[in-house]
């Protein structure tokens, strides 16, 4: 049932409701389902729950080097001995970071850029972590710039940014293989991916 | 994609996400993101979201005569004057009451029970506001209880716990009506449901 004006009994419940509503897909009623399974739960775990908020906003820092979420000043994937230095991949966002990561086969470094450009959401070049992309890659010890970015427009207009930032450097651009997903059947493929997939067609290995 | 373990960057970062995936409906993923959302937002938003949730702990009361979520010692509702005080309204909680509220069509009060009797998940009568309810009764100045509890084994568990300590009362004990939804189709209700609509019928108003 969908309440369109909800009576609050307590202006105190209205205000963390009001709160949690402000979350990314959060509507009023589950922000409200949250809400009361936060006031059933003993004020110790509250105070827990409000105080991993406060310290992640006010002690969480950014890696020096790449720009990633972290809890030193050189995150430890910059300071890993066994990485690659002279591969960076760029990517939008922690998660982003997390997934390459969780898929165990890339060893290189990376380049959180901290968002795309989107005109739209008013987020231009110099929001971005893109500066201190090109400090790095000008100190030469970088073969190998790889662009992990969504292939959207937001993605597509960052790509086409950086590579003119970068391509009079002595690096080699490369971007992730764009086409059918493994599993992905022909049939159900969106046309742009189709054709994008048999024009960058590569020799079958056998 | 389905990330089955996480590689955090971060402490800090993975504790707020550990914190957000305890909430009800909300998985690592979701977490992430709403983590996420709320490190881009200012220091001081962050604050207010949290200090929602630390004071809504602390300084929310309950009702002292229906138990609801209150701001003060007695809500809104049982303090209002146009209220009908001699017909009560038995809940399972504040969402409820909401719900009722919002089809303006009850001038009674309410009684909040805090939950219905689950012995899956250990909450037996002394758990809930029924001893208050006992006592509100004895007072005889209610006329008549409506219980509008879910219609769940819990539900009926409740209702049933709450009439044995009601019968012998001077009360008229009511529960609210069970059937077809309105813009339901009887096509696709439930057997139970159907059933108990037929042996429940009442005469056409005409």
């Amino acid at each position: 049932m969908y309440i369109c004006t909800m009576n609050f009994s307590s202006r105190l419940l209205e205000n963390a409701v009001n709160e949690f509503s402000k979350l990314p897909g959060v509507g009023q009623k589950t922000a409200l389902r949250l809400v009361l399974h936060l006031l059933n739960q003993s004020a110790q775990e509250v105070e827990h729950f409000s105080n991993a908020l406060t310290r992640l906003k006010e002690e969480i820092r950014f890696c020096n080097v790449c720009g990633n979420i972290s809890d030193a000043e050189v995150c430890e994937i910059c300071s890993a001995h066994k990485r690659d230095k002279t591969m960076v991949c760029i990517v939008e966002d922690t998660r982003d970071v997390m997934a390459i990561e969780n898929t165990n086969q890339y060893n290189g470094i990376y380049h959180v850029l901290g968002g795309l450009i989107s005109p739209m959401d008013g987020v231009g070049p110099s929001d971005l972590n893109i500066e201190r992309l090109v400090e790095r890659v000008k100190t030469g010890q970088i073969d190998e710039v790889i662009l992990a970015l969504s292939a959207t427009m937001e993605g597509d207009t960052t790509i086409f940014y950086i590579y003119k930032k970068l391509k009079d450097l002595p690096v080699k651009i490369t971007t992730i293989a764009r086409g059918i997903a493994f599993g992905g059947e022909i049939e159900y493929a969106d046309e742009i991916t189709l054709a994008r997939s048999i024009a960058t067609r590569i020799p079958y290995a056998g």
